[in-house]
């Protein structure tokens, strides 16, 4: 059986369709954002089980490349991909952790913690980027003159581009602007052989230039606005839903920058869906830095309408963004899936990920904004606590050890309420057996 | 169909055996270390036929705990232990990287990466951490008085220790030299809430400070004397022979340091091999570095002597182990498996680690050390560019970005082969595309 997609405009005033070889971002006709539209009437045809069976059957398995979790349901992401030019790295299949201490101190017994991060490149990004690297190395086979992958990113992005670039032997280009951002902030694509260019300008400077450098057919675009990625990032929705046995939780808190991990994941989620894996769909929660929370604002006007703004610093730097690219599939995701907004500030949210740690996570500053979040909303009764609750964790907490560090240094700025320090002592063991003794007579009641 | 297992003294002349809920860490009558011993008689009573089916019906499956890459082998781990009590976050069942492109550059077709660090703590310590703390709480629930566990660890052992006992609900304690190590080394046991303390002594004395207070029943030790994490850390060797559809390939490499993790994979491949699952063992090869080299002195001895000596500080700071604990086991797994130990410098293991991350992979030190001695042992002739080769990755290089920096700064001492450094410019797009012009064709070879 042939499964097909292509891109489409996502503007339904317009709805131009473009060859997924084409190399497009936008729609050349309004300007609008796209997305991959597949052949539902072909995969529907196939039938929910043998979709479970196939999905199983593949999970983790030996056969390459259907023991990623992303190309283990290549039909449903790019199903017309010659299997050679697949870029892999095993993706998906992440722990979804059962927060048993965690759930008991904040009152839920039924909370999971999707542990995207522990991956090739340490985010969920690695979901996304193994179907940009795999379309762009099909584009070279087929005769496209590209000659290398470029973003605009400080982060998780220019990290996973370079990885997948580096497997594939496709040279990445990652725009900054200069002085302000530190080698050790870039080590994973300078590692990865990536062209880092320091311009004198600033982060939408960058952002204008690697669009104009794109224009020239030779250097594929890979930021967001780039809709193969969504693809990949859908995954993670099918695979919580595989990981319950095929059962979707009630609730999914996410935490939201750009938003194109929340059309993802609800995209994913809409498929399964719509070709009867699921019955129910789980409500979405996107949880956002009170310092860049565009869309919360927007959620308190029940989305009548949606302002930028202009986003302040925020321990989640990655999601530190005030006029999001894919705000409007966002919201049309968050309104068919009786979704909510919550917001976290700055001790909220390292606080929370601080207690995680304390519990058996190492939790990155966006999946403290989820945590956050999900406290709120419990106390307010927004989530019953008998619900089957999963908070996606994007990124490994080793990315974020300077924070870490001062969390526990208590240097902040504000009370670091579950900080942890080393005690100093001398080398004699009754001092020690004394200092063990209270410190276990005092930890007891936070273990037991 | 029940299976057993217990401790029992490696020392051939004494042969002490132990229940596994005794708490001993050497044997009490000759003071050798202890290993666990299994019944290979019951075990082989099931058919290696039935044993490959049942570890590939559960590899990553839903059904807690064997999902586990160590648990879904639980008869062959700690057989006897309630499944209420087993710690896991989901170990193994890590990438087993095909590394194309750096196997390309170096002249071998057939090599592949066993990624162990892309993992909860980030390190392979968590395939023998888990089994340990498992077996903390299950002699907990059987009513031994243990209120912490406890160990002297600058790195992953301490990691892994405090992230299970954190999600376990058991206090971790962590024993350091005072004044030599920074909270960012410390940032994991300190954020999963171990008990540091920092003690007026050197390494050496914080070591002998923990066998002391262990020696209290309430205080369990958690440093690799204690062989419940051999156990583990075998199922290493289990698992890239299933991954390769139950084939033996013909050379592993591991990075060797205080060497238990050599008698585990060796372990874990003897087992197979008694258990009929494999006919022929692969070679084993350890590679340590120049500056802390007794296993490769005493190899060029053809093992006859062994010497410790003071080992030197080198970028591979996990291996730097003078007088390592788990030699004479070692040694017996060499000389069983036809083994060979290879040495590389400060300058060949930075950039060997390099080379790889050009390709893909993100390299810890420890790995740079294996990938060094495969290139040497090519070289050489004693590796033939026909066998399949895996080198075990045991870090991810999220724990190394301060050598990496220095690396790509120039700043380690000797040249930088593969260093990368950010290109600085004006904002303006003839100058970027003067500049991509002329990197794309500079890059163009390496990349061919």
């Amino acid at each position: 059986m042939s499964y097909r997609a292509r891109f489409r405009c996502i503007n339904p005033q317009c709805g131009a369709t473009y060859p997924l070889n084409s190399l497009v971002y936008h729609c050349t006709r309004c300007g609008s954002l796209l997305e991959v539209e597949h052949d539902l009437n072909a995969l529907a045809r196939r039938g929910a089980a043998a979709w479970m069976k196939l999905f199983e059957d593949r999970y983790k398995s030996n056969e390459w490349p259907y023991g990623s979790g992303v190309w283990g349901k290549k039909e449903w992401i790019l199903p017309e991909i010659a299997l050679e030019n697949i870029v892999s790295l095993y993706e998906g299949g992440t722990n979804l952790f059962w927060a048993e201490r965690f759930g008991k101190v904040i009152g839920v017994e039924n909370l999971w913690i999707k542990l995207c991060g522990n991956t090739h490149s340490g985010s969920f990004k690695d979901l996304g980027m193994t179907v940009l690297v795999s379309q762009v190395k099909q584009l070279i086979a087929e005769g496209a003159p590209i000659k290398a992958v470029a973003c605009a990113s400080t982060g998780d992005t220019s990290a996973a581009l370079a990885t997948y670039c580096a497997a594939a032997g496709i040279q990445s280009i990652v725009l900054l602007p200069r002085g302000k951002i530190s080698l050790a902030q870039l080590v994973q694509p300078i590692s990865n052989g990536a062209l880092v260019l320091y311009l004198d300008t600033d982060f939408d400077g960058c952002m204008a230039l690697v669009q104009e450098i794109t224009k020239d057919e030779t250097i594929y675009l890979a930021n967001s606005m780039n809709s193969l990625r969504v693809e990949g990032q859908k995954t993670v929705g099918i695979e919580i839903v595989q990981q319950f046995d095929w059962e979707a939780p009630d609730v999914i808190i996410i935490p939201g920058g750009n938003l194109g991990n929340v059309s993802a994941l609800g995209g994913g989620l809409e498929m399964m869906k719509n070709l009867g894996i699921i019955a129910k769909l789980p409500r979405i929660v996107v949880a956002q830095a009170e310092r860049a929370n565009p869309l919360y604002r927007a959620y308190l006007r029940n989305f009548e309408s949606f302002e930028p703004i202009h986003a302040e610093k925020t321990l989640a730097s990655a999601i530190q963004i005030g006029n999001p690219v894919s705000v409007e599939k966002a919201i049309r995701i968050l309104k068919q899936f009786n979704g909510m907004v919550e917001q976290a500030t700055e001790q909220e949210l390292a606080d929370a990920a601080a207690l995680g740690d304390r519990t058996g996570m190492f939790n990155c500053p966006h999946t403290g904004v989820a945590l956050a979040a999900l406290i709120k909303l419990l106390k307010a009764g927004k989530i019953d606590k008998a619900e089957r609750v999963v908070v996606i964790s994007t990124a490994h907490g080793l990315k974020f050890i300077e924070m870490k560090v001062q969390y526990h240094q208590r240097k902040l700025g504000f009370p670091s309420r579950y900080a942890n320090q080393p005690l100093e002592l001398p080398a004699r063991l009754d001092a020690i057996k004394e200092v063990l003794h209270q410190a276990l007579e005092k930890n007891r009641q936070f273990h037991a």
